[in-house]
């Protein structure tokens, strides 16, 4: 057991947390997070508009109550559609806390505080970290370009000293961290916890697609790209400053860095784009 | 005093480098590094061709021998001219170590050990760690894209510990680090030490200019871009996967991911690039 501010504000025993990954992050992985001592996290937004999906995500809070009485939450990124819906559905169901990251997190303080949850909210930048950090966010995760997933510009190593210098409330560290070490080298640095979303991803819990976690385990630290390849071609686009790590496969080989030529012929490869993507093969599918 | 494998073999107090950046890294940043106990080093390459460089570099050595008696070295960037002169001059000189980067540093294993120099070179990706410590070289530098200057994509606390778990010699780590945390985290996640730049380049025994140092104090963690837009204004090119890390400016501003006009347009504007960059101002010269 390691106790740091934030264990103590979620009551938890490890402070480590499954990022809300879309498609991974279900019940299954939240609940085993959870039921270990750490904090699990359901990744409640998908990039296509889905009527059923709020009813999804109750389901969800449901099963993983039936698995673990310990604390969990909901992640959400507000560039996502439903995550209004959605984030009433959490705030119903009385998680314990809901992540909201990727759009401005300071409009929901006092409805997710008046449900009883823990506000946290992902920051990229030490201004953005200020800026949150003074409007009532219980905790903040100071995310790194190592991440998988989508991620800003400055490496957690420079992004995790410069925000604990500057505010004072509980800080995770996500972007790169993997195992021990990181914990370690994170609450060295003064930091607060980790939140790790792609060694969940790879893990037998997450909701992944086999061909996912094997890439993943196969995959070395020289294998990935920071692209908006994938957000170009879905047309999902992601706040300023914010671009998505992925493995690099035989979709980015063709498209990252031509970034120009992909959204002259979006509306022409529309439909070729979606099949690549939702393809589920290692070549095609964001990883 | 703090020991590592790279104290040892360094016979040093401190495991902190300072790093061989051009024009800041002069005779007097290093002796005084040296002098403290930690190891500095001399940026020997320029990227003008220059004949006295030679004679200059010569001249450096010898001063730093008139200021302290503790050992000290030289960096070299392969993609610069002069290299192999520069390195004669240093091995003839029979400092304690040589840096060299930025190119392939196996053909120089042999040479560097027959002056008794220790041979470090800088990495930014695993698989070159690999390769480049099975050829005999001495102590690595893992560098992460936190780091000012010219860096690889992978964050420092991804490549770390990737690069420990491959190779068997002593690791430094670079990029992001300015202060005792990053050298706590370093040794926390098993490297022999760190290697630092940009806090050096704003010390007063630094050798770069005053508007250089303040611009660099006053920049937050959030100032800086990775860019390809000094190196391609200057033509000269480093290998594949390295850009230069500046603090924003008018200059990154104008040309920062407009490369396509900046390389179509360089033979015209080749004598405003020159009066830009070398203008010494912090709007238009690299910091």
């Amino acid at each position: 057991m390691l106790r740091t501010r934030f264990t103590d504000l979620c009551g938890i025993s490890h402070p480590i947390v499954s990022a809300p990954m879309a498609n991974s992050a279900n019940a299954g992985l939240a609940a085993a997070v959870s039921a270990a001592g750490g904090f699990g996290l359901i990744g409640a937004s998908k990039a296509a508009f889905d009527p059923a999906r709020p009813a999804w995500l109750r389901a969800q809070i449901l099963q993983i109550r039936s698995m673990t009485d310990k604390p969990f939450g909901v992640g959400l990124a507000l560039n996502f559609p439903q995550h209004d819906e959605l984030l009433s559905v959490a705030l119903e169901e009385h998680v314990a806390g809901v992540v909201i990251s990727f759009g401005d997190v300071v409009p929901y303080v006092d409805r997710v505080h008046a449900s009883g949850a823990k506000l946290l909210t992902q920051v990229q930048t030490v201004s953005e970290a200020k800026r949150v950090a003074g409007a009532g966010i219980d905790v903040l995760i100071a995310q790194g370009v190592e991440g998988g997933g989508h991620i800003g510009e400055i490496g957690i190593m420079s992004l995790l000293p410069a925000v604990l210098d500057a505010i004072d409330i509980p800080v995770l560290a996500a972007g790169g961290i993997a195992d021990g070490r990181g914990l370690a080298a994170t609450i060295l640095l003064g930091g607060d916890g980790v939140l790790m979303g792609t060694r969940f991803v790879a893990s037998a819990e997450s909701g992944s697609g086999q061909w996912h976690k094997d890439a993943i385990v196969a995959a070395s630290t020289d294998d990935t790209v920071r692209t908006l390849s994938y957000d170009l071609a879905r047309n999902v686009p992601f706040p300023d400053g914010i671009a998505g790590r992925v493995i690099r496969n035989q979709f980015t080989e063709m498209w990252h860095g031509q970034e120009g030529e992909l959204i002259a012929r979006r509306d022409e490869l529309d439909a070729e784009f979606a099949a690549a993507i939702g393809s589920g093969t290692p070549g095609l599918s964001a990883m």
